[in-house]
């Protein structure tokens, strides 16, 4: 704010007269960026840098290698602003980073910053398209950040709870049905709802009339953390961690279920209940769920690298952990969605394939669904906003 | 967690020497940076900034003017990499950034990063004295991102409802105090809650026995912003501004309090509702709180700019927009705890004091405090934490 007024007071002394040319000048260096800056044919991005040699963009649609950091050159101009325009890339929600010198920074002019595991991006929703759907919709619901006592490992932990737009706590009568979401291997329970625009796919769903209105609740899946380590939390490092990161989620139906049940107006039984996550949480996700399928009525596994090593590597052994998946599988086949997904140049898409032709072949009614793109984000937000389409319908 | 595991097989493979001399020199330049590094009589920042000529590190202890850039410029050493040693400063929590041939840059080691306004910076927190008190507490009270329908701009916004540690919504007998809680200009519903360690203090606070359990409600107080343009909501640009800022708090006790005590366990009447805020909002507080002496039975001002020109640019005239606020004290005088401080290097210093003696003179009890430091969130931190205490007992 105080940087603006300078500049508005700088302005009408510009067009007032009384500035010397070293003023003008200093006025000019001090003027604030646009940047990005979309047009309807191009996206601009600027960086003020006078003292640097090698100034960069690095925008997510580019990739990330040599060829990638050439074509994120960017040409030094007056002022020592650097600018790179691209043509307008399809909508999306983007993300980016300058690289000034070699180091990686994020853009000064825009406020618009995420976070993914341990790095921070500048990003960018161009819209026109799939990015409406990741745009902020005026009937919002609410995101809590929730501590809860989980018995299993022995801590309070923090959850994100988001609750449709309209529910109202006072309601007792009106009950939704609740979407389990999991993050992947860095994740934390911050993931979904930044980069992984889970309350703005929501809200614009429900808002649309494309997913009925339902509850989303993100634990955090890393069974030594009690929250995302942006909170400095030390990590409790006792936790034993058995035999592999599943044995964890024996807290969903012990602790967050329960909590969930007590605390909100949802339904109670598994008609209400549905389980999903992305790479190491839809490992999680096909573990559990199937070992409770009288808790959740629908699966929903993105990207999943247990299921990728299952039928191309083959290290994880699904007949003796849920023993009867494949020799019984009417003690199993009771899920109204099973919703299995990869990107296109993902390496763990032949494994999953080869999951879903398993279970197409014991009678399991298996939706698998693919679009362009790696283990990244862009495909795990079509993924959510198509589960949820599908779900508590 | 890739990076740490690729770190470990590169470790294991040099204790087994089974790496080239150019294999090391990849592992060294790869090897993750421990930044900042904190011992008990030093902190260490590193960057790797191999091309760059100009390295510095602007920790916020050493202020802002060309004394401190030149205090922070930091050495390059092997493989790049810039560092330097401070005396381990006293125990608070501190921002910084990095500046690389002239452009500002976070940490890229440290994942403890916080948002002013527009900017973003590293922190770190140095423990052992008044910094423990901004400290995750395991006893932590829940967050909450609030949409409610805010009638008086005519717009859908968000706040922030911080719920204290053992907090039941089940439990409708137990009912708590509520403090409002304002932010400056510049600021947003998202600021007491990040750099202001809203939260931390409260749990910290009510852990210790110090403060009594209470909820900490946090809106935009921006008149045209439904929420943080970290969202990147449109502002709404056509609600009528009236003459002042102040105008818009008008939505206080329309909007907000009657949304809090209608979805929370609260009590609901002035016994159970203290209003405090920092520079605007210390303002938005002294205006609000003085003419709904009704509604709230604590004040606190932070920092105020209005009380600031009060006393010595006398732009604001308190008995006229309060009228008997110093012809008939009576009216106004009902108020359990009148809190003013500034920071004693603020320049707003001289103003508040001023008011303070001309409401003890008109029989206020007013609590005046100071501490080191300017217009900046340090003071604030202290001075919530001081508020905290104070009230509702």
């Amino acid at each position: 704010m105080k940087r603006l007024t300078t500049l508005f007071a700088a302005a009408a002394l510009l067009v007032a007269g009384r500035l010397s040319a070293q003023e003008i000048q200093n006025f000019q260096r001090s003027a604030p960026l646009v940047s990005p800056e979309l047009t309807a044919t191009t996206i601009t991005f600027r960086l003020r840098a006078p003292q640097a040699t090698d100034v960069r963009v690095q925008p997510s649609w580019l990739g990330y290698g040599p060829e990638a950091a050439e074509a994120g050159k960017m040409t030094k101009g007056e002022n020592g602003v650097w600018t790179k325009t691209f043509d307008r890339p399809a909508s999306e929600l983007y993300t980016y980073t300058f690289s000034v010198d070699g180091v990686s920074t994020l853009d000064p002019a825009n406020i618009f910053v995420q976070r993914d595991g341990t790095r921070f991006m500048s990003a960018v929703l161009v819209d026109g398209g799939l990015g409406d759907l990741y745009k902020e919709c005026d009937q919002a619901g609410n995101l809590e950040h929730v501590w809860y006592w989980s018995g299993t490992p022995g801590m309070n932990r923090r959850m994100y709870v988001y609750t449709p737009y309209g529910y109202d706590k006072n309601d007792k009568d009106k009950k939704y049905p609740v979407l389990y979401l999991l993050h992947g291997g860095g994740g934390d329970e911050d993931a979904w709802s930044t980069l992984g625009r889970t309350c703005q796919i929501l809200d614009n769903l429900i808002a649309r009339g494309e997913a009925v209105p339902m509850l989303v609740v993100m634990p955090n899946g890393n069974p030594t953390q009690r929250a995302a380590q942006t909170l400095m939390v030390p990590e409790k490092r006792d936790v034993p961690r058995g035999s592999s990161n599943f044995d964890n989620y024996a807290s969903l139906p012990a602790d967050i279920v329960p909590y969930i049940e007590a605390n909100y107006n949802v339904i109670k039984d598994r008609s209400g209940r549905a389980l999903a996550g992305l790479s190491m949480g839809g490992g999680q996700t096909f573990y559990t769920g199937f070992r409770h399928v009288d808790m959740f009525s629908s699966l929903g596994m993105f990207s999943s690298g247990l299921l990728g090593s299952l039928g191309s590597i083959g290290s994880f052994d699904a007949e003796k952990e849920m023993p009867g998946i494949y020799s019984n599988p009417a003690k199993y086949n009771k899920f109204d969605v099973i919703y299995i997904s990869c990107g296109e140049q993902d390496e763990r898409i032949k494994g999953n394939k080869d999951v879903v032709d398993q279970l197409r072949a014991k009678g399991y009614d298996v939706v698998w669904e693919s679009c362009p793109g790696g283990h990244e984000w862009r495909v795990w937000r079509i993924n959510l906003a198509s589960f949820a389409r599908k779900i508590f319908k």
